[in-house]
Parts: structure tokens; sequence; C-alpha cells
């Protein structure tokens, strides 16, 4: 059996300091749990709050980078995949990560939420815009999980195992 | 010099009938000026009704195939590109298209918009759903170029040439 | 139908002046017989060969470019695929194309022979190096299949359809 | 800093046990040296043996599996990555590992060796076909290496940090 894989999307250059806040705290959550951390990898806005409050309580992490090397890596990912796909990796977040939350809101996030409706997998929001929500609402999908905090994110994955 | 790729993305199984008859219209106006239209190769949907009306108008269609082989396949593709990589070839209708209209919204739409914001490319919306327009709005990119029918949106790609 | 795609996977840099000469022939023969041209799309050795020869006979090229833009492209490509995939995107000249043409011998071009082995399909050398035609040998796939020059490669891919 | 990522690529099928033997003792020397294992990640062959060495020895082992889900994953692999690309997930594990052993020969392997040559990556072959050695002589690459043994591949990493 291997561990759980959490994926934490979020925006990276524009990400908000609540977002940042609530990625540092999920990250620290899930490295809590002994379950695997993985983010989009970059040293930036939530993929790099995300890795280093994981690293910061001893967890484990996953990078998957656009890049075919570690040009721009965050500093707290443990296992950086260099993909080389551009965006193309987006789908590799999603398809890898057992339960994806994504924490804020932004273009690269958005994309990463609609592929992970085609799975079949436990989709998480935290402090989502409301044209997200909106938007998700009417697309032929189960409704989307709406979180109010880390730990709120992290009771309702262990509710699921 | 290459002839001006135009992607037309859409819902596959959700298509709207106006949707579905705006991309009928959309590929024959593409073929009529001797452009490419490219799209998600499927049989359905968006996907198959543009690539149709771009082959009862003599147009050239591409269709960038989500799995290894041909099969469902619209029949009216003339360049099937089998990528084998599932939705992570949404990129690739990006990258690919000079110009991109999203013809309808659903989820897979909606994540090559995002990956379409990320490029400089224009970006035509057609028949968008309002949670979607909002959703762009908030987001730190260009304002979506929002089109009333196939014809203004030809109106407006020619107008950038 | 769509019609056939044949790919002519070959060096970039360091093919010789004999693989760009059959290049260059192929090109030709296979816009002659009305099929679609499919190379890897760069303005270099056998990619660009091959496209000249199709274009300088009226046929349809198609590039498939490890690139997320066109710099580097042939100006004898038609239809240039963006990848933005490096090389992974040698997997998809091979998922794309009916029948595979190695013209030469490099790095790039054996592993696309490599992966074609694995496919149902057809693929054709045009003066390998005996090395890569014994190596081939050795693997558990059907025996390579040699041809003599560009016209010979043709005869071959006729008598199969 | 990351720690080092040793890649191991190999036939998965058609393996001999010669290289099943020499997969397993790979896995452990890597293991031993706190250093990280990459495969191709399915329960087959040099990946699966690969693998269960490494987790016999209490290391960690990345697997980057074509598909787009476990099936057919080794159970030795701690963090599996699901990339849905195929065959073009072989670049990734190129990309990825920052030291390449190619145990054994197949067509997979050998792509993978050539798509190696392009990095600036140690490339190490053990118990290679002559057939493989002979073609890489005559690329325009540095020579291949040559081991002997498991134990004389890791000597020869080790003397490269």
């Amino acid at each position: 059996m291997t561990k759980p894989i959490i994926g934490v999307m979020g925006p990276g250059d524009g990400a908000s300091q609540k977002d940042i806040d609530n990625a540092y705290e999920l990250g620290k959550l899930i490295a809590e749990q002994n379950w695997i951390l993985l983010t989009g990898g970059r040293n930036l806005g939530v993929m790099e709050a995300a890795s280093k409050g994981a690293k910061h309580s001893g967890g484990l992490t996953v990078g998957i980078l656009p890049s075919e090397n570690k040009d721009g890596m965050s500093e707290f990912v443990d296992i950086p995949i260099c993909t080389g796909l551009g965006s193309a990796r987006n789908n590799i977040n999603i398809l890898t990560s057992d339960v994806i939350i994504a924490c804020g809101t932004g273009a690269g996030t958005t994309s990463e939420v609609m592929l992970a409706l085609k799975s079949d997998k436990l989709v998480l929001l935290l402090n989502p815009s409301e044209n997200l929500v909106n938007l998700l609402d009417e697309l032929p999908y189960p409704k989307p999980n709406l979180t109010s905090s880390p730990q709120n994110a992290l009771d309702l994955i262990r509710q699921t195992m």
C-alpha cells in the first residue's frame, strides 16, 4: 500500500497572503498525517508554501515540474519530477494525486480543477473565488466540496479513507 | 508562411444544440477563409460539428486526439494527430492554434481557456456561461473577448490579422 | 477515410548528404502518391529535406515540433503541431504515422524506431547503420524491413495497402 | 539539496534472469547509499526487481508509470507518478534521473538510452547487448560507460559526485 498522495494546487505568482498561509498549514497537516504532499514544484506561491509547511513538519514532498530541469524548483521539494511538458504536466498533478485540494483560484489552478472533475477523485476547494464555485455548480459533475479551513479539509479527507 | 490555424474548443458529450450549430457555422466560416480548423478530433459535440462544417465548405481539419489511435475520431478530420496523452493533449490544442475560439462551456473547454490565458493568443468566447465570463474577469489577464455570433468571431479574427 | 500519413524520421544536425538526398526524394514520392508527410518539423537535416521534397511536389506536410512555438520550424511545413513536449513528442510521431520510414541513423531516430517496434505499424529502414540493424535483429519483434532506395520504400508501402 | 535520483532502466517482460538479479542488486546498493531509485514503475522485469531490492534495503522508490492509474504498478514503488502518457513518459524517466543505469537491453530501454544521450547526464550500461554498445560507439556522443557489475556501477557514480 502506498501512502496517500495529496495534491495541493494553487496560484504561483498571484497567490494572496491568505492562500499562502493556508498552503503552509495544509502542508503541515498533510505531513503530520504521514501522507505525501504533491505540488507543481515551483518556488512560488502556493507550491512553495505548501512544500515548506510539509518540510517543517518532517513530511515528504513531490514536485511535478513543468521544466526539463530543476531551475525554479522550491527548495522544499524532496522529489522533483522534471517533466519537460510545460503546462501539460497539470494533468500528471491530477492523475498522481489521490485527493486534490485547490487552495485559492488562478488560471492554472482552475485548469487543474477542471481536469480533476473528470477523475473520480475527491476535490476540495479552500478559499475559492465565488465565480469558480458558481461555474463548478453548473457543470455536470458532482458538486464541489467547499472547505472552511486547512483543518476542515484534512478532516474531510480522513472521513473518506 | 503557414495558414492560420483556428482552434475551436467546446463540449463533447454535453454540448447544447446551440453550441453544435455555432460550431458547424464556425467550421464553415473558417474553411471559407482558407484557414485550417483545429479541434480535439473526437466524433462528439463541438469537435464533430466544427469539423463537419469545415469539410462541407472544403476546408482542412486537424484533430488532436487524446488517444493512441483513431478510435472515436470524427470522420470529418483530415489529419488526426494521435497523441496518446489523454487530457494532457489540451495544451497542444492551445499551443498549436493561432487563435482559440471557445464555443460553449464545459470542464475540458474551461481547462483549455485557462491554458490559453497564459499564451499571448487571441481567445474568443462564443456563448459562454456567465459564470465563466465572471471568473475570467477576475483573473489577472486581458479581458475575455465576447463574440455574439460565429460571423462576429470571424470578423474579430480578421481584424487582428 | 483519412489519407495515409507517412512519417519520415532521421537525423537533424548530424544527417549525411546521402540521408538528406534520400529524405528529399522520399518527400517527393510521398507527395506524388497524395499521401501526407509527417516529420519532426524542424529546419534541419532529414526533417527539412523531406518536407522540402514534399512541397516541391505539391504535397501536404505535417511537423510535430518539440517546442511550444514555431521557432526553428522548417519553412516547408504546412501544419506545425506545437507540442511543447521536447523529446516526448517522438512518441506522437510514431502514433500518428501509419507507416514509419527511418532515413539514416541517429539518437532521436533510434528512439523513434524503438517506440515504433511496440506498435503494429510497418517500419522501414533506409540506409541504416549496420549496428542498428544488428540490434533490431536481436530484439523480440518482427524483423526490420530494409529498403534499398526511396523508390523501393514507396513500393513496399504500396504493397501493404 | 535533493538526494540523488538514480534511474534504473531495463526490459519488462523480456528481462533475463541476469538482468533481474542485477536490477535487484542495483536497487539494494542505491538504497544503501540513501539515494532515491527511479524506475518505470511496473510490476515486471527490471522495474520490479530494482524496486524490490531497494525496498528490501529500506530505500525510497519512485515509479514513473505510463498509465493514468496504478494498474500494473510494482508493489515495491513508494511514489507512483501516474503520467497517462504511455511511452512518452520515457523522457520523464531520463529528465528526472540524475544518473541513468541501463540494466540489460530492450526496445524501451534503448529508447531511453538514446534520449539520455541528449542530456549531459552520466549514463551507465550494465550487461548491454554488444550491438547496442556498437551502435552507441558510432553515434556522435560521449562513449558509453560500460560497467562490469552493480557494485562497479555504484562505484562509478560515487566517483562523479
